[in-house]
């Protein structure tokens, strides 16, 4: 709780509300004057009041200016308390001329009959009711004030006003979509102070800060804006802001946004699914401002976001320790209680590895969907391959197979609510990133690929039907499989797609030099994430002793025992034309990963050929090149 | 043959090489006035030539400075021709200083024997052996000169001089690499008057324009360069430059080198694979400076760059109308004697097609590859697959086919040289650009992903072999199939194949409004480049009733007569772990795409149930939103 700079703090409302009662108490917690705006009025006005003559707006004119004077001169000073009815918006504007940004107001107020009473309880004070209804009558309720109501006990309401004002929030949340108000909530539930800003759109974003502060109790003492300017004035320093707006150009613009009022040192955090190399730019652009930027994956869909996410900071490790507390706190814990949450590296790494923690992603929910196909080619109900799956979670289980449990069941009337979903899947573009980073780094993430493949194929959904009615002869099949080589399969497949995650995030670390411990990733994905699983648990200690899964012994040794069954399930199902692209895909890239002498040689032969693009040789391995006119023999 | 400006053309040399004759005639070819060096010197000089004396330096000074104000006076007006012996460099700089750009120097050179017995064949005419020695003694011959032997006719040399000088070349070659060289014999071959440049760096790059028009007679018209000035004043306006250099940022260096020396409305044409996003750039950027740019795939090879590849250029209509002449004399020809060679579209849609005739040659190439994969594993050598595919060629004729029966039957002593290529596949970047290209516009090009992948993973070599070792049980195969099995499943996989690389391009066509016409392409294709085939030739009729192959009933039926058989090849090459990744890939996208209901909706309702992204639903046709509370039931 600090105090920045000094302030001139409004206290209105109509007759009888309390204001000098309120503003005495305040000033002297404050430690700073009081004013009563009344003891300013010029003689011409005091007469007329004498004589029981209303005050027009002229006669109030020079008051209000007056009182304008004495706010400027304070503000120069230690700030001050000025207590004046100020009904309308007009006279409230005489008062903050010059000073807006440095001027709070705090809107004492109760209903007609409660401030009746109050007044008549008064000693030596009578008040008509004309007079009182006149001013409830003009009163025109300030936008952006502090309301009160006047049934607290004096003490209490200049505690609240003194903490609404003065007090300056540990962390900032910007943006209160349903990720931001997860995750603001989640940090409040910690016992942080904290500052919420959603915009202002007229009509269709009004209010958003506010009203969710009041929507939620363990909000209570954060600080709700819809303008920048306060929003960033409200935060200790070095601030601290987490942007949870739409990844993309929103993003540039909110730090566009945000930059004049930010200092040096000031540390801004990308929650979003922000691409890695815009996080790079980013980081890079804010450190040439001296603003530091920590891009950050949060993954646990809105309810993660609650009760606990698992993230994944990326940036200087001097900017992570600055925002660690705030992160760990409300991170997912692991099995030993540690947060899910770890410093990944610098630049745009935590974004990176967000990015493929949703490719591989994709490949789980695609494999789920593809078991489904299967299951139901088997003659299986929704219902009946829930209970197929409920007995895989003893030994496979993950947040994905929960869920698909769940859904599964999900009936609407008689019928299951899954099979009324329209099949085109969407995508929001990780997967799409994952895809090209691993083309760009040489990576053969072939079911990342194929799982993104799928959804697009799903897409052209008229074509796919045209296609149907060419290409589909029979539809019912002929599988020769039980479920347990459907779970084999399903469990080979699996580590094949997360050789395949942490393969590409191994290649892009030594590209990119970023030094990234794939153990303490596996473990911040053993909580709080969409792909946490008893297979990602198992690798946080094989990670410790090898970059490589399929060097592994235990890993070998289930490959090889599962192997038989997804040969058997693939090749079935591609006798039975079953859309099973990932199952295929998994056996696929080990047959042609676990091969000394690959068909590459004739590849390169033809590139040579028709290229003259040269080649190496097996029998010379001073990586000398050769080159052959091919035509002659 | 035009002359655009005016020029100053001294002729030099020794004494008696026949400077004033030929400059003589040179004038009343060009209509420009004659002046002789000698007529210009100053009393003084004569003095001492009449004494016998020689001139010094300093006497030289001012005459050679009368001469060169003659010249800038001269080049005010029509230009002139002026002979003079200009035996040093200084000299010379002194004659041409500041009108450098404007000098064009014709040296006349002969043995001292040829010259001694020409001039004293002259009447009245008596010159010293020591005399003409010593002239050969300070001679220093210039660097950039004209170079003449006084062997040929004077009429001879005045025409050479006259073409060398002011005849201005229709099309420049920047860039004298495999493809640049082999672009300009073809040019040259085509009757085309056309400059060479290529950069002089020194130690390894020299000479290398003037060595290459040395060496092939059909560029003896041809004009050499090593200097960008004189390359681009070379030739007639609007200039067309095809640059034949490194794609990447070497292109971009080398359009700035060129800017200073361009006029509106010239046309650089980048003839590289360049990235079709960098080409729409550079178009836009070019355009702000009023040049034009024709983005152009060039596909063929070196031999085919030479007897005619096949040419995709993409630019503003007006821009190709101007090159038009150019690139369909050199391009192939298809069958009805029509140029392989279209207006493919704007922007970067010429080098964005020629990307994806990449990516369907990676994939060709990759069916191929397993293929041979496939008859080894039947026990076939190198020489009985070379047979089998020689077979094949009656249905199903390709370049790459005919290449790869090459291949395989070159020898080293009495192995095959296939078998000790290392096989680790190279790959310049098309292939990876075109699996991003899919990746961004949401086509699922399945099998061009897969040779990519494929070449990827065979680049871990150590790591496969590692895998080998593990995972590799037995080393012998029981495979239950044909080569006519075989056959049928390159076939139905080669279509796939052509309809994913269309689909991608009709799929760009649209979301760029290239308005691509896919018939013309595939015409195009038939000759000139890697992937022409048999194939190919018949799509050209078929896209012009359809632009997706899978509607068309003769492909239809075909896809139907081969299906049985790739579902065999691959479902036993699964069993047998072999490595076939592309077939398997065609056989999936199929079964994958020629389905009505898919498992997307287990996909809509996993991103519904975590991240509340909601689903449509299939009964509800309003493209509506809807979202559910999965855990409740």
């Amino acid at each position: 709780m600090t105090k920045e700079k000094s302030n001139i703090i409004f206290i209105m409302g109509v007759s009888g509300v309390g204001k000098s009662t309120i503003g005495n108490l305040l000033s002297k917690k404050l430690k700073i004057p009081f004013f009563d705006g009344d003891d300013f009025h010029p003689e011409s006005n005091i007469l007329k009041m004498l004589k029981g003559e209303p005050l027009n707006d002229h006669d109030r004119l020079g008051w209000l200016q007056t009182l304008n004077k004495l706010a400027i001169k304070q503000l120069s000073m230690k700030g001050c308390v000025i207590v004046c009815s100020a009904l309308k918006e007009k006279y409230r504007d005489i008062l903050t001329a010059n000073i807006v940004d440095h001027s709070k107001w705090v809107f004492l107020n109760g209903s007609f009959e409660q401030i009746k009473e109050r007044i008549n309880q008064r000693e030596n004070h009578f008040m008509s009711s004309d007079l009182l209804k006149s001013q409830f009558d003009i009163l025109e309720a300030p936008k952006k004030a502090i309301e009160i109501n006047i049934n607290l006990t004096p003490n209490n309401i200049v505690e609240m006003i003194s903490t609404e004002i003065l007090k300056k929030s540990e962390f900032g949340l910007f943006g209160l979509g349903v990720m931001g108000k997860s995750l603001s909530r989640n940090l409040a539930n910690k016992g942080f102070n904290i500052s919420l800003f959603n915009r202002h759109v007229k009509g269709v974003e009004e209010d958003v800060a506010k009203n969710f502060k009041n929507q939620f109790k363990e909000l209570s003492t954060s600080l709700p804006f819809d303008d920048v300017t306060s929003f960033v004035n409200s935060l200790q320093k070095p601030r601290k802001i987490m942007l949870m707006v739409n990844a993309g150009k929103t993003i540039d613009f909110v730090i566009e946004d945000l930059l004049p009022f930010l200092d040096a040192g000031d540390i801004l955090i990308d929650g979003g699914n922000s691409n890695y190399n815009k996080t790079k730019e980013r980081f890079h652009y804010l450190k040439s401002k001296n603003i530091r930027f920590v891009g950050t994956g949060v993954s646990g869909g809105e309810e993660g976001a609650l009760k606990g996410p698992s993230i994944m900071p990326g940036g200087d490790k001097e900017s992570y320790k600055e925002v660690q507390p705030f992160l760990e706190a409300i991170a997912a814990k692991d099995v030993n209680n540690l947060p899910c949450c770890t410093h990944i590296g610098t630049e745009g790494s935590g974004h990176f590895v967000k990015m493929v923690h949703n490719g591989i992603e994709y490949v789980e929910m695609q494999l789920l969907a593809e078991v489904f196909v299967l299951l139901k080619a088997l003659g299986y109900n929704p219902d009946q391959i829930a209970d197929i799956l409920e007995s895989w979670k003893e030994s496979t289980n993950s947040y994905l197979l929960e869920i698909t449990i769940d859904i599964l069941r999900k009936k609407e009337g008689t019928d299951w609510l899954v099979n009324k979903i329209m099949d085109k899947a969407g995508n929001k573009g990780t997967g799409n990133w994952t895809t090209i980073a691993t083309a760009e780094l040489g990576v053969p993430s072939t079911m990342i690929a194929a799982a993104l493949f799928a959804r697009y194929t799903s897409f052209y959904k008229d074509e796919r039907i045209a296609a149907s009615l060419h290409f589909v002869e029979k539809t019912t099949h002929n599988l020769n499989l039980t479920t347990e080589d459907i779970l084999k399969a399903y469990q080979f497949a699996r580590i094949i797609n997360h050789y395949q995650g942490f393969k590409l995030i191994l290649e892009a670390s030594k590209s990119y030099k970023w030094d990234l411990n794939l153990s303490e990733l596996a473990r911040i994905w053993t909580g709080g994430c969409i792909i946490k699983s008893d297979l990602m648990a198992e690798f946080v200690d094989i990670f410790k002793t090898t970059d490589n899964l399929l060097t592994n012994e235990t890993i070998i040794q289930k490959i090889k025992s599962l192997k038989p069954s997804v040969k058997k399930v693939v090749s079935e199902c591609i006798l039975n034309e079953l859309a099973i692209s990932s199952f295929s895909e998994s056996i696929s890239f080990l047959n042609s990963f676990a091969v000394a002498n690959s068909s590459a040689d004739l590849i390169q032969a033809q590139r040579d050929y028709f290229g003259a693009h040269t080649y190496q040789r097996k029998d010379d391995d001073s990586n000398k090149f050769y080159h052959t006119n091919w035509i002659n023999n």
